[in-house]
Parts: structure tokens; sequence; C-alpha cells
């Protein structure tokens, strides 16, 4: 994996890059769709390639629990198992083993937990985390890390942010394929002092690119930007930043001008199903019995299939049937949205223009501003 | 509409067709997938379009309860309501009034029955039928019919086919729209008698196509065939014959055989999202442990989307998930099986080699013998 930056936003931190992967070249600020068991739910990799997406993002953690990595791999690995031809990034799994198994524990060695699915006990190591990556064969592979929920005490911080660091060393002394760039994971919590000192830590292990994990989990939207605001200036500037499971539109926006690279979140694949659309003026409940009869598209201004082709009255009569399509549409339409928002981002970086984009954008919006 | 025979199968009454409507034309013998709702459960026109179906039945009833004829039609009808630029059916109701809805009391006037979404009461009669279904603007619409359960009484047969006769007159003089051809239905139970009279009345009051209603409602297949056998010989050679809510492919030969024209069937589309897939070698179940790991496709032969990109194995594995993404492939998957099988009798009729494609299709399969 190569990466380079190819221009730097005058007035704030954002920069335009490019990542080399062997599936394919990515550009930066980038949004990774999420694609959990293998499959960005209800999409095909052709309707990702006519959105635009470049990357896509897999759980390394419901991979392995099912079908296998071993079943992935005898399959030729995960871009053949679900037919994605571009980059892909799996995480280690340690992110879904403290949001998502019960009776995780935590201890040096690794994290024993019960599999969501069925209770079955397994034990996550990050030799392991390693060896499922490696079995899945993304182009990016994540560091296993310990994730702590917010609020925590100084001390757990302190512990889980330490251990976060021993094991991105164990990761990377596990690491045997050359052909994946791996990740380490900055985390400590909401604190900017001990953020900064673990992606210090970090940066001395010399990783291809650096993560920061644990935002997002339910902190002020202030210290979510503080804390990857203590951490961004003190990575490798020639390195790409990773800001994980983040987030609304205003934090791509905000985060992209403190310089961060690629992101991913499961919010518009998430909303798309529960029905919550985006515009450039704020979010739309298409149940809402105004939406009935409307012959308007979800977006006037919005080039997706689904805005072309189909009135908010017929994705709310989809919706309310339960139709499987309406879950489709409303997921091009969501990712869309995301992935055009990313676009005029790096336009606007090599307009050089950010700085009017952001304002124009809280400007249009019902976004909370940063 | 316009429909012209443009070839005869020697040894067997089945032959080519074609039907043209405003929305284009279609080739017979046809099968038409259906979209309950306005929607092929889980596709895109555009998805229909690439499988080569041309032409989608959708049902009045529902669209008539939910979103109401009166959206459809301020919409700009169906067509447009849903993106489907190609020929439409819809059915008038009867079916659903009797097979889905509680408490239906069928009186000369019409049918009162109770919503199966929030139990209001509605009465439909054969003039609403029909305003309902000029509202929607399908290409071809139906006559209200009375669909009786099987087994039912002789005298009870005999009335609900008279009815059914009477409807069809009804719905004749209350038709107003001119770009819209409006087929009666065929009742009669399994009597091969009765259906053969029903038909003689139908027939006199000249109607530009065809019908045969209330087959595969649980009778022997022999008695299906029976039924449909007595009713085609007689029904006018220069108009298309539709034989409705059948069925299995080994139906579907039999029938073309027989001299049928149009189809439609829930099969394909409600079997792929439970798993069931077909091939010409029988159906497989796609959550059985034996696909586990499997590299080959549904169907080596088979060149449909799904086919060429997706494993068994990864089949499976988003099926056992629940992934939409399963429901969209198996879809795809048995909706081609289906119009590849046509296409196949289409070109088979045409090289004057029905009879040997009826003999291999029995010979490869696992179907049961007509």
């Amino acid at each position: 994996m190569q990466f380079q930056v190819l221009q730097r936003a005058a007035g704030s931190a954002a920069r335009l890059g490019e990542l080399c992967t062997d599936h394919g070249a990515i550009r930066t600020p980038v949004f990774m769709p999420v694609g959990t068991r293998g499959t960005v739910k209800s999409l095909t990799p052709e309707d990702l390639y006519a959105l635009g997406a470049e990357i896509v993002l897999a759980n390394a953690y419901h991979l392995w629990l099912r079908p296998g990595a071993e079943v992935v791999k005898a399959q030729g690995g995960l871009h053949r198992f679900m037919h994605w031809e571009r980059p892909l990034l799996t995480d280690s799994g340690g992110y879904q083993v403290f949001s998502l198994a019960p009776s995780s524990q935590v201890v040096d060695e690794g994290v024993t937990f019960q599999s969501h699915l069925d209770g079955s006990r397994h034990f996550l190591t990050p030799e392991k985390a390693i060896e499922v990556q490696e079995a899945l064969g993304a182009d990016i592979i994540m560091c296993l890390d310990e994730c702590i929920p917010y609020p925590a005490s100084d001390e757990y911080t302190r512990e889980a942010a330490a251990r976060t660091i021993r094991w991105a060393q164990r990761s990377q002394q596990a690491n045997r394929r050359t052909d994946q760039a791996l990740f380490p994971v900055v985390q400590g919590g909401t604190s900017p002092e001990l953020r900064g000192l673990c992606a210090d830590e970090l940066v001395k292990l010399d990783f291809p690119g650096y993560a920061i994990g644990g935002l997002s989990v339910g902190e002020p939207r202030e210290a979510m930007l503080a804390a990857a605001g203590a951490v961004i200036p003190r990575l490798p500037p020639q390195r790409p930043c990773y800001v994980m499971g983040v987030g609304a539109p205003e934090d791509l926006v905000d985060l992209v001008g403190l310089g961060a690279d690629m992101f991913d979140c499961v919010l518009p694949t998430r909303s798309a199903r529960t029905g919550q659309l985006f515009t450039r003026h704020g979010r739309i409940v298409i149940k809402n019995s105004r939406h009935q009869g409307e012959d308007a598209p979800i977006d006037e201004g919005c080039a997706c299939y689904t805005c072309r082709h189909y009135s908010r009255a017929y994705l709310r009569h989809l919706f309310l049937n339960k139709e499987l399509l309406a879950y489709r549409l409303n997921t091009i339409h969501n990712l869309w949205y995301f992935l055009e928002l990313m676009r005029e981002m790096r336009r606007a970086i090599a307009a050089e223009t950010f700085g009017e984009f952001r304002r124009e954008f809280y400007r249009q919006g019902e976004h909370d501003s940063g």
C-alpha cells in the first residue's frame, strides 16, 4: 500500500490524497460503506461501483464466527467470496467483542467472549485477529484494540490505552502477509492528553497508517472532535489517518477539516433501513404522512438512481409495506449522499475552497455546527 | 392491444405469438413475474429488464387498499409510479378477496370483505374493479371473478361460474378506457364440462383475450391440466390465453403444450425468499449444510447474474444471516430460470422441436411427469 498527499487546503488541515492498493486506488478523504458480513446490506458490488464507492469495510468478528475465516479463505479470500474487486478493509473485531458480545473479559493475553449468535465461548488475541484477517485477505487490516465505554475512569482509560499499544506491537510481530497494510488504533477515551500519548507510542512503532478508535460511543461531539484534534497533528503527515465509526455528515466535514483521511459508519445504511433519508437540508422520515402522494424525489438536487426514478410517495408506499426494494432504494440514496459529500469535499480541497464549502454546508443544512 | 400467432408447433397445441401493447411487444408463451404491490420483491425494473422480463403483473386489490388507486393515478399511473416502462397486467382483486381477506361475502352485486391490513370493510363490484384498474392504467386488466376453493360442490361451482360470467358482462359494460385490454376469467372448478360451458359463454361476449382462473388451488395436477385442456380448444385461436397463478416449471411446459400463452406465479419469487432455488436438475435448498464451503454456483449451466458471480457457499452465508442481498440474488436466479425456460420453449416452437424439448426437460429434471 502506498499513500500520497496530493494537496493541502489553506486555512485548515484538510488534505487530498491517494491510497494505492493491489485492488486499485482510493482517493481520500474517503467514506467506506460498511459491509459487516461481506455484503453492504441490500446492495451488489455493481450498485456500489455505480455509487462511486472505492473501498468497503467488512468485520473480521462476524466473518470469523460465521461462515468462518477458513471457509472464506478456501473460496479465494473475501474479495472473491463477495464478488468485490476494489479495495477492502477489515476491522479486527475489537469493537464488536466489546460492544456486541456478552460477558467479554480482558486479560493481557487477549479477550474471552461469548458469540452473540450462539453463546459459544471464544478467545481473541492480537495474533488471532491477524490470523483471521490474513485469511480474509483485505487490503487494509487492523490491530486488535481495547474499546472502552463512555464514560470511563481515568485509570481504566489509561490501562486500556496501554494494552492497546502492547497489542499493536504484538499484531505487528504476528503479521506475515506483506500485501496487507496493518493499521493500529489510537485509544485514550476523551482525554486529549492520553490520546496524544497513545498516538506517540504507536507512531514509534512505524505503521503504514493510523486509526483513531473509541469515538462516537456517547461522548459529546466537542469531546469527539477534541480527541481527534489531539491525535491527528501527532501522526506522521505522510501516512493516512482513519477515524473509525464516525459519523454524521457534519462530523465528516469537521474531521476532514482536522486532517482525517478515511471514515466508516453504519449511519447511512442503517438509517436507510429505518426510513431516515439524508438531504442537504436535513433528514426526512419517509413514513411520515406528509410524503403520501408526494411526487417529488427525496432531494430535488440529488442525482442518485433513487432520486432520478422514484417519488417520495412510492418510497413511502414501499417502506410502509416493508417491501425489500425500500431498503435498497433508501440505501442507494443515503450512500450516494455520503459519497457525494466526500466528492464535494475533495473537489473543494482541490479548488482551495474548503473553507467556503464548509460554511455553505452549515448554511444549507439543519446540521449541528461544530 | 394486438395479438398475432406467429407459429404453431407440430404434434402439440403449443404456439408462438406476439402481443403488442402501448408499452411494447411481448413474445408468447410468456411468464409474468409477480409485482404484487407495484414492485417485484427485491428487484428494480432494470434488474427485470436484464432478466428479459417483458411484462409484470400487479395486484389491484393490494394497490387499491394501499396506497390507493387515486394516489397511483395522481402519480401518472402505475407504470410511472413504479418506474416500469414495459407492459403491465393487473388482476381484478377477485382471487385476493377470496383467498386473503377475512369474512368475504358474495352477493350478485359484488363481494364484501375486510381488509387483511386493518380489518376495514370494503365492497368490491365488477364496476369498482374496472374503475380501480382504469386508475392504475395497466395494459391488460381483468374482470372480477368468483374464485372457489378446492374441493367445492357442483352446485356452488356452477353458481360461481354463472356469476363470473354475469360479472364479465358488467365489467365489459363498465370499461371506458380503450387503451387497456380487458380479459374475462373462465371458472368452473375441476369440472371439464362446466369449464367448457363457462368458456363458451365468455367467448360469446367477444373479449380481446381470455384467462383461466381458479387453478392450482389444491386440486391434483391431472385435474388442473384436464380443466385447462377442456377450455383452451374452445377459445378463439387468434386470442391470447392466460392461465392464472400457475405454476411449477413442469406445469408451464405442459400448459404451453396445451396452447396456453401467458402465465404468472409467485413460485419463483416466493421460493427465492425461502431459499429454494430452481435448477434444471431439480430444486436445491440453499441453507442445507452440504452447501457450506461449496464453490460451485447454483447451477453450472446457468448464465444469470447470480450464477456468474456467486458461489453456493456465499449464498448460503447470506441466507443464514438473513442478509437482504440473499433474497435479491435468489430472486434473480429463480426468475432467470423461469424466463429462460420460456425462452427455450419459444426457441423450440420456432425450431419445430417442442416435442423433443419437452422430453429432454423431463429426462434432465426431477420433475413430476404430466
